[in-house]
């Protein structure tokens, strides 16, 4: 059975040209980059050519750039940093955000270390503007703003110039979970007021188990992994060598290859939303679909029948790929927290499914699926 | 010019057949471990089998064993489930322990957590038991111990059992960073009263960026990477999955191979302190090179002089990879802390020298090192 791969939200294929590069780092070139013999110090160029071509591309500086585990951690570092070390008493975030930062936030709030508030939306996953500067003027408190770029399961983008500059007015600090923009747009760190960022190579064809965390260079922080002196002292722990080389070859591949592909990746979802409209007129899409959203992500809404009850599990059979919302948010099998969030006292009854799409997909897959969701309601 | 690696200690390389079992997760099998399809569930049996598999190897049970990013983001989650979930005000722990353990207890001591009470030890590295027992006495906080299974730096072992009943005998919480043991030597943690282990994959022929948290099943604790659901809502953030995978065989093999290599490795020790002390009878080792101390490890003082002074360099010159100290120790250039803190008031001017053996070295190697040395000094 050929397998058909649409969600490229969760994670997404090596790319071939990042293992080739990573290859030598996996075998002879295994020296630890923190030894000061020649062969320990050609790990260390690695590592620093890796984060001067990430910060480039980033349009940050090299020592803003450190390199995590993963987005999950960076996002729990700049969580720490701002409260621990940055004084942060008070942080605004969204329901709609990933568990990572859902966590954090209840985490900080349960242990009494903050007092939150949770933005308003509108039921296309929109924060209200307006109910940010209300409530950032609201208080005198040190604050901490944290809201992803663009939202994992229904693909809302953030205005996230007009976050920056009200949090800058305010004098907040403020943090975005990148995870799904950064490999896929084309992103000016130079142009944003922004403290913190958090990205992971997975999620556009680079290596699992690395990410970064961007940190303005006006701030400064203790390390969350407390250890050696690695990270210019702002990570404790061996490098992921080969995962760090990993991830600044898949973020240049995707520099180099952005405008084509991500014109490509968008005709996909406008293709396959056309057809799903057309075949199922009562669909309709979660989140701004048409408009400020990602394009690799489409949500699409289907009026719950026994038979759409059952879709995820027929398109799991046929060898389709797609999840009914964030694989890092528990209880897969209810519905998502996120779409309940985003409707509220509004929901209606449905069958979210997330179809996310990759430079590796193709309209002949679309069609099939497309046959697939016919035959199985 | 043939490189010779003698810093197995501070990394070594993968072994060819742990990255054949990584590899097809590099590339199609790269589905994310927490998505419901088949294709996903095949990822997460990957991770099951993997911490099955290590389990058995430790005496564990599955459910105790959690993979992380490495060794010291382990050591961090042991501390932070001690103080923050556990209760523990007081630490225990040594001035000899790695920089992941250092700047632990530090940063708990200094944020006014716990206060601290550092251990006497003798020059050998072997803390002192009656002075544990004292400190555990003398108090009715709940204390948290932190002493590795064996020095980084000198190989000096320590008696683990005798340690892990005391601390059972004050109920005291007792983590050990076994991050030079695992993978080394048979470990049966059923027959050790332990909360926490932290063991690295790097440093037994497995990948970087991957290691585990052996937490006992009595003690339940938060996530310290708070995120998603994976790692049984231990861990938050994507799963390492080749990395993790890469882990399991490098135990395994090592399990399998152990006494013959084990063997192999102390032999080529023996050699080497055989050869250094008849070409330089003023050397000294530092440690308990002899007796109770890693057959991985041999720390050499050389007595200092301009021409020793310059022997990390002249050894680098001729390909020899070894190090003064551990590589995660900040200040490399100049002597080790673990080394002014082995002997305080006693320390002898000496250049330390820490040669790290692997399976991959032999007695050929040995001789050149030490002929290189002879035209250096």
């Amino acid at each position: 059975m050929q397998r058909i791969y649409f969600d490229n939200a969760a994670t997404t294929v090596l790319d071939s040209e990042v293992l080739a590069e990573m290859m030598p780092y996996l075998s002879e070139k295994f020296g630890n980059p923190s030894a000061i013999y020649s062969y320990g110090r050609e790990s260390k160029q690695a590592i620093e050519n890796a984060r001067k071509k990430v910060a480039r591309i980033l349009h940050a500086e090299p020592g803003e750039i450190n390199f995590t585990s993963g987005g999950t951690e960076s996002t729990n570092t700049a969580f720490s940093a701002a409260i621990h070390d940055l004084g942060c008493q008070y942080i605004i975030s969204s329901p709609l955000e990933h568990p990572a930062t859902l966590r954090n936030v209840e985490y900080f709030e349960k242990s009494g270390q903050v007092r939150v508030s949770w933005l308003k939306h509108d039921t296309k996953g929109h924060i209200n503007l307006e109910h940010l500067e209300e409530l950032l003027a609201s208080t005198n408190q040190k604050t901490f703003v944290s809201l992803m770029h663009a939202n994992n399961e229904i693909g809302t983008k953030l205005p996230i110039k007009a976050v920056a500059k009200l949090c800058e007015k305010y004098n907040a600090i403020f943090h975005s979970d990148m995870v799904q923009t950064v490999g896929h747009y084309a992103i000016d760190l130079s142009t944003i007021p922004i403290h913190f960022i958090s990205a992971s190579g997975h999620k556009f064809h680079g290596p699992k188990g690395v990410g970064i965390l961007f940190t303005h260079n006006s701030i400064s922080c203790q390390p969350f992994i407390k250890g050696g002196s690695q990270e210019r002292n702002k990570r404790g722990g061996t490098e992921n060598l080969y995962g760090v080389v990993g991830f600044a070859k898949a973020l240049e591949i995707a520099e180099i290859r952005m405008q084509e592909e991500s014109e490509y990746i968008k005709s996909l979802k406008i293709y396959m939303m056309d057809q799903l409209k057309h075949e199922f007129p009562s669909i309709y899409f979660n989140g701004d679909a048409e408009d400020k959203s990602l394009y690799t992500i489409l949500n699409a809404a289907f009026h719950k029948t026994d038979k759409t009850e059952m879709l995820l599990y027929n398109l799991d059979m046929s060898g389709v790929c797609v999840s009914s919302g964030s694989a890092c948010a528990s209880g897969a099998s209810s519905i998502s927290p996120v779409i309940q969030a985003l409707y509220g006292a509004q929901m209606k009854e449905q069958i979210p499914i997330r179809f996310s799409f990759s430079k590796y997909n193709n309209k002949a897959e679309i069609d099939k699926v497309i046959d697939i969701i016919k035959s199985a309601i």
